[in-house]
């Protein structure tokens, strides 16, 4: 499902591992989630997470042929508003995590995949491979209120947020860049890899308190915050 | 006052006739609110709404001179704030209207006006004639609630607010594209008119679900919604 | 402390007097708020506020080395907190001043110092020397909700504001352009003066009526608005 390893520059590099499309269903999700807590209980001063994954797809979203194999379609709306309540304390532990967070997305990322990569602090692609795609307005799904929040949170155009999620816009590297959805396009995944990690390297070496970078993240998405059930930012003075 | 009529693409247009200003007083915001109902019934999977107008003014906003026929500084007021309640539920109707919406603002857009335009998902406008203007700051007048929240919603840039509402800056074409006011702009009125039409062939080959186009809508404007008293987007998934 | 002088233009300049860094401490701020409140007082249509400061700093932020002067940690802590508190009302007089407003900053603008700058209608800065810096996540301070409200009120882009706040940024002025922090950069201090005067007078030249100024930018920030105390925009009408 997903791997956590750290390098020797205090970096958690978190993997979805496998070939597939990553399509998010209570497994991933919960291998996931326990992914993050464990890097939060390692964390220390300089502690950096970056997430990528293996093969074609970043994440495909959710699993929606695991909740049509619920045999009834009551049935298969139930499992997919399962699914979409298990990925909130996903994005709710990724902006709350007490270090600086980084996605690498080195394939296709679709739905819930594009929302779990946009639930980091950086968000960096591929240039000639893979997309960004809400395919709700296609498929005929409404959106969550906190995907609706976080895309309000991270993405500031609302001619950008409304190309993705009412146009159902398949976005390329370069393209989301001058959108604002992503800080940088590269050229191939070894690139991608490279850039990330020096990346990673620097947030890493300013060997930031955690608990002021996540407070200070929170108080940069109050909205956000509301809709996850954080709660308000804490005041904290290390003076 | 105006007219709705619908080609063999399922665009239903939406023209304010006439060379005057199209000013907005009871009698024009009744007719535009009216042929709106009428598409809104008329709707199928594909539809796709395009307003417009004739003449050398988009429109110019509220009318003015009919508030101030009401004889008294005092009744001037209740007339013009009878105008303001009076066109919200023309902005609500376009925010949840089940089928995309495209403005093309054939020349001058004031006040009201620009409201009426920007309350559409896409809006055009030409290169040569005509300008986007606020002209409350230059002739006195506060901003009316769910015109702040519009605004908010749909420019981003809290320059680009600032410039139109606090600076009354006549705004053209071209500079409107870059303060990310507009999608485009055209060289004259038959450009415009032919790249609007184009854009609305694209939607309208999409065939989305009005309905969950809507609420998708709304889920991307959830603090105009609120002024607007639309309520929150409802959940739906067409598995 | 602080000048307040008026020019034949109607030009109100507010400058931050001495070499230092302007560290803000309760004299300071007391001194900034009563030059405040007399331009307030003597404002009449088509006035404009221009805030500066001598030197090489506009201000270098809140006066730590007075907080840490109070003996121990929690007193150090209480300090800081009563300037934090006492910077807000400065902040609100900001918002809320019937007229437009400019700030030019000469240099070096941190912390309190450059909220002291954005909580002005434009803002103008140098391109040879002086940076705009958000120091908090550095020392280990979090962001008081003041703050954060006029942060995002005035920096549309989420990238910029995650690169002010949580990624300690120190951001030179064509940087704070292209990020949308400031409206333009100036070669030097004399052009910096000139720029700002000749746009001060372009808007004095207008000759607003300050109470429908002062309610259209309210309007303008709606939720920065509630944080500062200052209610909602009152509804006037000049016809």
């Amino acid at each position: 499902m997903c791997t956590l390893e750290k390098t020797d520059d205090n970096i958690f590099v978190l993997t979805l591992t496998g070939d597939d499309e990553h399509r998010m269903n209570p497994t991933l999700i919960g291998s996931i989630l326990s992914a993050l807590r464990d890097a939060k209980e390692q964390a220390t001063s300089g502690s950096v997470l970056i997430t990528t994954s293996r093969g074609k797809f970043f994440s495909n979203g959710f699993d929606l042929a695991w909740a049509q194999a619920a045999g009834s379609k009551p049935k298969a709306i139930e499992r997919l508003h399962h699914m979409v309540g298990l990925l909130k304390p996903v994005v709710a532990e990724l902006i709350s995590l007490p270090m600086p967070t980084i996605a690498a997305i080195n394939g296709h990322a679709a739905a819930g995949g594009l929302i779990l990569a946009l639930s980091h602090d950086y968000v960096y692609m591929k240039r000639d491979r893979g997309v960004l795609y809400m395919s709700e307005v296609d498929i005929g799904l409404t959106i969550p209120d906190y995907f609706n929040a976080l895309l309000r949170a991270k993405i500031g155009s609302p001619s950008a947020r409304r190309d993705v999620l009412l146009r159902g816009a398949k976005v390329r590297g370069d393209e989301a860049v001058s959108m604002g959805i992503v800080e940088g396009a590269h050229d191939n995944e070894e690139r991608l890899r490279e850039a990330t990690m020096s990346h990673g390297k620097q947030l890493a070496s300013r060997k930031w308190d955690g608990e002021v970078y996540k407070e200070i993240r929170k108080g940069l998405y109050p909205e956000l915050c509301v809709v996850l059930g954080l709660g308000e930012a804490e005041v904290i003075a290390k003076l």
